[in-house]
């Protein structure tokens, strides 16, 4: 008998980003796997049982809940922003394509979720109005110099850049590094949003530019949008600007 | 005095995919504006006035949620997916942008929305779980010659590509232009996803190969995601494969 594994999407932090479809799948399941943090965004339900797992564990964390649903638990797994975007369900994909046949049997289903690069962009405006491109700035998972030829192709083309996991201790170069190579394509002023901790007490959002964003404090937390020379700031009175890209290329890049 | 407008993402088109912030915009407002199809999800309010407009009026319909915003009220206008992705966010800050001093001072929020290329990743397992890029395929915006060199960009750097706008009846040719475009750089096997209309009657989820994906029928409500040279198929007894992308690049690529 073969149980179900769904992996469900919470969004940046706040439980306002929370879909009803992501209520319903953490109402149902018999048990919660997660990484301690977002499990701790769910209130705990009687009868439900709950395994925290730290945040380097991903695959022994998928293991684990692949074992229980193959064995006919109805399991959850709750993942940060979209589970599909540099978080739980490509880790999933890869233990069930590496596991044992069993695991292919298990009704997986993943609930989308608002992925850090929305809810930053949403705060500021539309900044990623026009087409984009979408990266990790970790260099654990591939080599430096294949990041540094996507940033290239995509400032050279005229994609918005989103970056995610920017920088953490082990990596502390890199994001400065990518703004330095950045700026081999894009003007100084090329407008830079720096957003971390959307609808959480911490929430800090930066707007920047490009030849002074090496100076704004990131985290892995941290979310980077670098413009494309079409994106523009509306200063507003009393207010934050707007960052928008407009949705028409200007002639320029034609 | 001035008001609000709130412009919200209602997800691809099941009130599964709305977030709590959404339906707590829709509740509160006074009135609402937007594309007739995606007003007639919001279910009715006495008390709450209702502007439904047509698909290529982005700009009137802009202005006047912004104009009634100025004068006070508490505006929201809705939108498909995610406003800030090939939607109305940018239209309102272009409209801004360059319109009257007052519309600087209003209040203006973005409620971001699970826009379709989750929903459709989601649906068939986590094709966007390496770097990716994200594209409007219309060239009523911006010339073909620009798209061209984007998709060659994306593509030769290795990115996964998520195309929205793919076709329409004013523009029959671009979508089949750019697999042929794609297929210079990347094998004829490589998975390629097309989904629309998620979590409606009306749903369609296809997952074939770039050199067969001409045959598959697409709207303009239609997401197409072409794989990258890593993205997989897990193929899986009694169920569709699950389509991934690795969340760590081949040694090939580096």
């Amino acid at each position: 008998m073969s149980g179900r594994l769904t992996i469900v999407g919470l969004g940046p932090g706040d439980p306002r980003y929370w879909t009803r479809e992501a209520a319903d799948a953490l109402q149902t399941a018999d048990v919660l796997y997660g990484y301690g943090p977002y499990l701790d965004r769910v209130p705990p339900r009687d009868g439900q049982a709950r395994h925290p797992s730290g945040n380097r564990v991903e695959g022994a964390r998928a293991e684990a809940a692949l074992s229980q649903a193959a064995d006919g638990a109805l399991v959850a797994m709750v993942s940060g922003g979209d589970p599909g975007v540099f978080a739980m369900a490509a880790a999933v994909c890869g233990e069930i394509d590496a596991g044992p046949d069993a695991w292919r049997a298990i009704d997986m289903q993943v609930v989308p979720g608002i992925t850090a690069m929305l809810a930053v962009a949403a705060r500021v405006g539309a900044p990623l109005g026009h087409d984009f491109c979408v990266m990790s700035l970790s260099d654990n998972l591939k080599p430096w110099d294949l990041i540094e030829r996507r940033l290239d192709a995509a400032a050279s083309a005229g994609f918005v850049i989103a970056l995610y996991n920017p920088i953490s201790k082990a990596r502390p170069w890199q994001l400065g590094e990518a703004f330095t190579r950045l700026s081999r394509h894009l003007a100084a002023s090329t407008p830079v949003v720096f957003g971390r901790a959307m609808g959480r007490a911490d929430e800090a959002v930066t707007i920047t530019t490009l030849d002074k964003a090496g100076e704004t404090e990131a985290d892995m937390a941290t979310l980077v949008i670098v413009g494309s020379p079409e994106t523009r700031l509306i200063s507003r009175p009393g207010r934050e600007p707007l960052v928008y890209t407009p949705r028409a290329a200007a002639e320029a890049l034609a």
